[in-house]
């Protein structure tokens, strides 16, 4: 799989090996450059690549973090409403409170599978489940909105800039009504307070991923860095090849061609993870974390027609 | 012991490097390539794995801190639960309180155990104490809640997605019940909530741990490299050894062995820290801190049949 | 684009390394020295240049996941306001609240905008949005507040060191005010007093790092190291190629060139990372993210005449 | 000093060497193998050591951490009984509060210098203060503390698992009567009580560190590289100075000793930080810092016979 | 600046090797060696000194961040004691909070200030602002305090081994005192306390970062490596440019000189900024920061005769 992959750069880099051996063995004339400079390049780049792969991984990671962290304060949000709301139709409370949550987090998950200039895509998986963007997007989300919410507070919605955090306001607003009416009082609706908190947080770190990109200079001095280096291998390998027998000068725009896939790989396995919530693979399965924190969410207040978890197709989860 | 668990690619890259240099030998013909790019290859590679054992050993350690996480918090449960709770029965309360809590992280403990697809299942300690999957799980995980738990509790349990984030919430609506009956007051209660909410946190985290593995590719193009790079490192022997004395010519197999060796181990180190709760070597021994826990809570409580600390065998903890 | 904006290293290479070969040429008089010593140095410089990137990317990142804390905060601010004060003339305070946060987020961006001795101020981009030193600074400023504070409140700032402890130093004081005049009680007063001291934490976090620069010491070693490797590159070069044939001899100073490109490259890029807040391209974009917040808070309260989001420009965002 | 400490295996290492080079002398067969293949072993290895040390100082610089924890917050716990506690005998109270405190870093303390089995038992220095296992462990830390609890609770903790995890509980017990007998209130007793759960936070984290050692095959990976680039050393300097001159062929063994000494020495000094409470050399000065601690806050009560700073000896802090 | 403050070892780096070059060419006697195996114990020494400059440089980062928390936490104070003390003279008790406040952070600066053995006392500025040790400390540091404090407060600090610690007790106990007598109640109360637990940890990590130097051996091991490197680099270069014209001969002095500085420059860099409080170039610049705060504090409550903040010399801050 990995390989095939990252096949393109292998083929191109033996056609243009090939060309290069090729070509000085037709014109009798060897275009090589001497070996020891490249190799220092070779090292250099595979240190940048090595820290920028770090960083991109990082990212990644973080972002895995943060949609844990909406998992784990979503579950307390859970538990705090069944414990803490008492009274009168409390269950109907209850529920309500939960559904604005899980309407939450399906904005919170719409908006960040926006795409954005710098993301592949290219590479989405033929746009399933992942929005495209603005026309049909309000629409769209709308109508996924509509279980969790009354029309009156959809429609308040329209036209805000960010969706999740004005509904996350509202849940605020709603928390605060239901102390007045003696659901709960200060020292729970304070505890509710602190979630509301830590879900801003979390929606803000998420974006803050989303928006703010690997620096481009950063991403684009690697490529540049693997260009110049992949374009110097066969020439060099030239300068070794040359004076040797013919197995190891045809066989050397293979290995020419193996060294440039290395390190194109190594290049291309950062750009994937630098965009997590970009809807490729490696990404962050923010549909499917949802979709699990809605389930406990609903089975902690017995719900019915609860969803089933979001299965993986090939290994790959969205 | 180090050497047993890798001496596989030891022997295979042995019996590889002989073919070459012995074929090479025999039909006189040197498959040889020139050393220098492979060297290039080889510090690439090399940068590569320690990039990769470095982000699996940083997983392995953070399984190990969440699980140090859950141990605090829990001390300061039980601390908790016997300073704050008063009133009649309140041994009983409390005892029930800390079973509660046992019984959660009993849960949490199978469920962290099940196996997932990218998992060295083939390695595990012949399934001791390691739950297997579905069908028997559920009846075994009950068996062992038993102890703990009301009947009608376990019951209600019963086919919820996630049983250890359940068992919690009761925990919670109790807390609320008991606070309702005058065992402890507000300021108390919030402070129990607090640790409700770290042990979600604590729960989730653990949970992010196991369900997202270190990037796939990232893991397999670590393996291609350095299959690539051994593959060559026989042949560039070659080209060194080819026009030396006897001596040189039959002592390089073994060296390319163990060069052989040194990257797969260096690849096979990081992992099997990868994910450090399959079960194997090397794993975070969830089933040991779970039971000194149990054993330091119910010190506290002055409990009877307290069992003893989990001993390692030979060395392996679980 | 990377190109263009590093050019300057890769011109003065290449004329640097054409008059190292052009006068050997000439004066038949090799200048050169031993590639060996040189490897040692460029790879002790890569080091040492991937050290250097790691701490301004990280510089970079730690400054928009401060001003991402800001994000969080404000929000967490406005929903707090929204639910919590209520009384007679609520919607004024609400709105009062928000508008000297506003305040506080203009002046935090300004003063964080003004130059300082390490910064690249040749590279600012036309000073536009950049507020330019002292002089002016004031008047500016005053003018961007006004739509948010009385008169009265800008006057009492005016002489004060630090303009934005001291806005934030009146919210303090004001929530005191309202409290006592009963729009919330002391529950609420705690959680705006608690987003008080993160609001100082995050403006003291990124003074931080604009007035702590990457220490002197460690970035004016980089440019040194890189500048004796560069200068031996070419004489290192020759030391390979005086003995080839011409193709190689002359290809040799375009190669010079480049690895000198590779490592300046390497080195500016770290630089401009250094510094996130002083108005050049890759830095944190603060006027955007503040006019994000702006936004987010006044559609909280559905005030009129919302400025639009800031446009980048040539993807270019302030 | 260092060389002192690390000089065996540059003597070793010598022997080997010139057992190598002596040998080929005489038998007049050399014994080498070629360089290029251990150069990028060498390599290699020194990647796997900057790894290893790097996770190695970041356990010793954790625990330093940890316990710089435990200073600040034992301070804060001294500050808050001084001004929180007040009634009757209220500095009899108080002084039994931060007795307590002494009692339980005593316990800590103790636990923390019980050895593992994976730690450098024989570098301890001379058992100084280090206290050795069971048998006469529980006998010298009752006696220990003596000074600070009653007879009574000292005798109510024989037979614990986990004396510090105890003494805490009393102590949060004992907060809860206090409390109830008015000597502070709610909002007291709940500080009291984040500081408790911060105390236990910091004995887990310090456990974990103590329980919890480097991946055993991490570490035995770093032995077995370094063994076998050793190993290949003297053999591939043999390649590079037999057909030199006579100075070169025996200054070779020193310089190949030299290299060995270097790599063990990389390979030794992470060994000694990796476990940070063993009570050699480079460790923790656990025993000072607890002795720190209990002199500010005895310092705070006017206390009398408190104890000096622990001195170090020859630059060696317990 | 940098060459200035780094001269030595090029100097000496370059006697060093003229001696080797100037010896051999005198006694017709080459005593050069191998370049191969210094080139691998320079590519670990690179490593070496890549992992302290990192180390080093994290614990001036984490010091100015703990600084920077000061910053923080002390406004937060400053505008908590404003908003928050309310009655007869509360001016003068929020002055009084102020300066005792301003107290500590004298105390403090001056504790962080007092030399360590192991820091590079020769290299202090003359001395100037930066207090000597024991005899006519405790005098001064009661000169500065005088402002601040009571007579009778300065008098009860004196033979205290820790003054900032007692300090922060007082300003405790004084808390406690003010609520008692209703100048605010138990919710701002605890705000307040919760400002003393940050100011101790504050504290508590400062000093952990003076008093916990970078492990001696790591340190001392940098040294020796640098050096056995750096002795061999010239030898090795004979060996290079022994055959050379005479050219090469005689300008590798020079390149030798150049690689021993480079390597200094790396050891040495870190070297510096390991001990951020020593007092010297790179340091912290506690003395101007805790100035700065006492200005934003004192700007706060009007207050006269307020300092102006610290001027840097010839870009040097204290």
């Amino acid at each position: 799989m990995t390989f095939n992959w990252s096949k393109e750069p292998f083929i191109l880099g033996l056609i243009y090996s090939l060309a290069i051996f090729g070509g000085s063995y037709i014109l009798d004339f060897h275009i090589y450059i001497p070996w020891q400079p490249i190799s220092i390049i070779g090292i250099a780049v595979a240190f940048y690549l090595g820290f920028k792969n770090n960083s991109a991984y990082d990212r990644t990671w973080e972002a895995r973090k943060i949609w844990g962290g909406i998992v784990n304060n979503s579950r307390s949000f859970g538990a705090a409403a069944l414990a803490f709301v008492s009274g009168a139709d409390s269950d109907q409370v209850i529920k309500e409170l939960i559904y604005r949550h899980v309407a939450w987090l399906t904005a919170l998950r719409h908006q960040l599978r926006l795409s954005r200039p710098w993301e592949h895509a290219e590479n989405r998986l033929n746009g399933k489940y992942a929005p495209t963007v603005c026309e049909d997007y309000t629409e769209k989300l709308d109508l996924e909105l509509k279980p969790f919410l009354t029309e009156k507070e959809i429609l308040a919605l329209d036209g805000k800039t960010n969706t999740a955090t004005q509904i996350m306001k509202n849940q605020a607003i709603r928390l605060q009504a239901l102390r007045d009416k003696g659901y709960f009082e200060d020292f729970r609706h304070m505890e509710f307070h602190q979630l509301i908190v830590s879900f801003y947080a979390d929606q803000g770190k998420a974006e803050r991923i989303k928006n703010f990109p690997f620096p481009r200079q950063y991403a684009s001095t690697a490529v540049w860095l693997t260009i110049v280096f992949c374009g110097f291998v066969p020439m060099g390998l030239l300068d070794i090849a040359k004076s040797a027998n013919g197995w190891v000068y045809w066989v050397s725009p293979v290995i020419s061609a193996l060294i440039i896939w290395v390190f194109f790989l190594m290049e291309k396995i950062g750009d994937y993870s630098e965009n997590p919530f970009e809807g490729t693979y490696n990404d962050v399965p923010i549909t499917s974390i949802a979709k699990g924190i809605e389930i406990d969410l609903r089975e902690m207040i017995d719900d019915t027609n609860i969803p089933s978890p979001v299965q993986d197709e090939n290994g790959f989860l969205l």
